[in-house]
């Protein structure tokens, strides 16, 4: 068995450049709280923000965002959809059915509140939100949460179109935990007022992310205590993640170009092996405005279940949507969202690539997607 | 200048169990998403179910509680006093006005949202929460949450008979953060529904901490989304963290004797040298019943600002008051709450000891405090 790696929208294996960066951390001298004002408190405050300025450069946002460290995507997203202090009731909160889960559920208890109606966009079939009727639902929103590309699908929004359709009083948030560093690490093309980013996703370590805010955005804190993050975040800052999440992002940049055409052809040469193995194979990701590491597939036969257990049995760590908690065979509630019925939804792969894929491991997961094809497909007696 | 660090109550240096963690993880195969059913995603689900009965073991909580895991002591503080599902309002939340900022605004956050009465316990002067006006308020409670040890005063609360003041329907939560690893490991006996926890306290890394619930206690989540931690907690779990975190109770369990004996008799000793070298000395940690690592005293003169930065400019990492992330020049909360004025609270000092500290550190900071305490006693001119 040849293990192939194909999950990296799932997560990115940590990057040789954020494990030195940890072995500097655990080999360097005593750390002590950033909050504190002693030298070895003084010590990690000044790694944090060295961090914080790196990341901040990175994604062209210094001028204009502060970043909020917290602990990855999920809480940022929940953060970013907090009221400002005073806020008045009133208007629209605008999202799609297709959004992270934890985007989706922070918007559902935000609009649950009160104050905001959840309204979901219309989409084409890719997921893009559709044109028009987003310039019709813009008049009456208040806030706009939406991702700037899509984890299953590896569709891509036009964030700053986005922007530029909505009211200026309307606030806009992009969950660019898939998009930041796939396929720029820029984020001020965006144009969003606030944009959370996850450490693990570009391999660094999981348990930290960024939220970047608009610097004249307050927001009610998620955690409240000890006024770390300016005020928007509580809870001692951890240096360690913080400091390898900047060298992931550093080492992303440095490699960023090259890595983009390899793995944008890595991609096109697995979906030409599929689609011509694999005769009316049906591919959700878009050609053109997508992800250039993602391949999202909806095979035309078969127990998509059993084939995508045999195919991680075979070594394939691929999946079937998203990460799921419970490991239990729900089909994805975003490919239900885009209309596909459940037996579609279960036979869908998602195959993502990542910096460490070769040539190789293309090859061996498409024969083994072929074999396996035509195996459960033979058995499919529909 | 010789560096000592007696800032344990702000954060524990890594220990070399915690660090071993972290490089076996770094050394080991490739991790996936735990979330995830391939092999390296269970490879990470392994790692990480096994942390998660390591700490369950070491607490003694393995038959009456779940395990969050979470970002740390704020987050495990802010989850506690989250609303039960289909929760009635009406009630008090008894807590104390000496709480960490994290615990204490949670509980203000909680009450502001309508539904409990916020109501400050009664206490003695050494923090303690006095019995008889406690048995009065627990008449009316429904949710009471308090620290089991003060992170500035040492001061232990028996929390256990507050839970037995406690009508059964009242849900009682600990923060155990300064508690636990210093006086004890096993959290049972507390007889609290919920517990908090956090592994830099121990000597584990920063950005991770354990909410341990009671099975039959449902909470509203914080954070939302992919369902992790049985939908306590949503957010992909870092098991480089937990692994460490559990490394990190290991080595504290495996030395935990040794180390309160010794650390009680070096604080003793530093109680005892700094008594006899500053007379009118106010001691603020009692001499039952407190953590047997900590020291919070008063100075009887002088500018506490500026001994405190002179103290720490001669490599004595010593706080006053609770680590503060502004490094402002307020006193602290909790020592203006216990009835001291502001100038007394400013000239109190917390020193707080660990497994590394030693007896020739203890007479370094005893004659480095008393000479500065001459000095700064000497420019008093109040």
């Amino acid at each position: 068995m040849r293990p192939v790696y194909l999950d990296y929208n799932a997560t990115a294996p940590l990057e040789a450049a954020a494990r030195e960066a940890i072995e500097e951390i655990l080999a360097g001298p005593l750390l002590g709280n950033p909050s504190s004002t002693h030298a070895p408190g003084q010590r990690a405050r000044l790694l944090l923000d060295a961090a914080r300025e790196e990341l901040l450069r990175i994604t062209g946002l210094e001028r204009t965002h502060h970043l909020v460290f917290c602990s990855g995507g999920t809480e940022g997203n929940h953060l970013a959809l907090r009221r400002a202090p005073g806020e008045e009731n009133g208007g629209t909160l605008l999202t799609t059915a297709i959004e992270h889960p934890s985007l989706l559920e922070a918007a559902r208890a935000r609009a649950a509140e009160g104050g905001l109606d959840l309204e979901l966009l219309a989409l084409d079939g890719w997921g893009r939100i559709a044109r028009e009727p987003f310039v019709a639902a813009a008049r009456g929103a208040r806030l706009c949460a939406v991702h700037a590309a899509h984890n299953e699908l590896g569709t891509m929004q036009d964030v700053a179109a986005l922007r530029a359709a909505l009211p200026v009083v309307a606030r806009l948030h992009a969950d660019a935990c898939q998009y930041w560093g796939k396929v720029a690490l820029d984020l001020s093309s965006l144009r969003a007022d606030s944009l959370v980013v996850s450490a693990h996703m570009i391999g660094g370590p999981v348990g930290i992310g960024a939220l970047f805010v608009r610097k004249s955005l307050e927001l009610e804190p998620l955690l409240r205590g000890g006024g770390q993050e300016r005020g928007y975040r509580a809870g001692t800052e951890s240096v360690l993640l913080a400091h390898a999440f900047a060298a992931a992002a550093r080492a992303r940049e440095q490699r960023l170009a090259d890595d983009l055409a390899r793995v944008s052809a890595l991609r096109d040469q697995l979906r030409s092996e599929l689609e011509n193995a694999i005769p009316a194979l049906r591919v959700l990701t878009p050609s053109e405005g997508a992800l250039p590491n993602t391949l999202c597939v909806t095979l035309p036969r078969g127990d998509g279940r059993a084939l995508l257990m045999a195919a991680q049995l075979q070594g394939l760590a691929i999946s079937s949507g998203s990460a799921c908690s419970s490991g239990a065979a729900r089909p994805s509630a975003a490919l239900l969202a885009l209309g596909l019925d459940e037996a579609s939804a279960r036979r869908s792969l998602r195959l993502s690539l990542g910096p460490a894929t070769t040539s190789v491991d293309i090859a061996h997961a498409a024969s083994i997607l072929r074999a396996l094809h035509a195996r459960f497909a033979a058995l499919d007696v529909s």
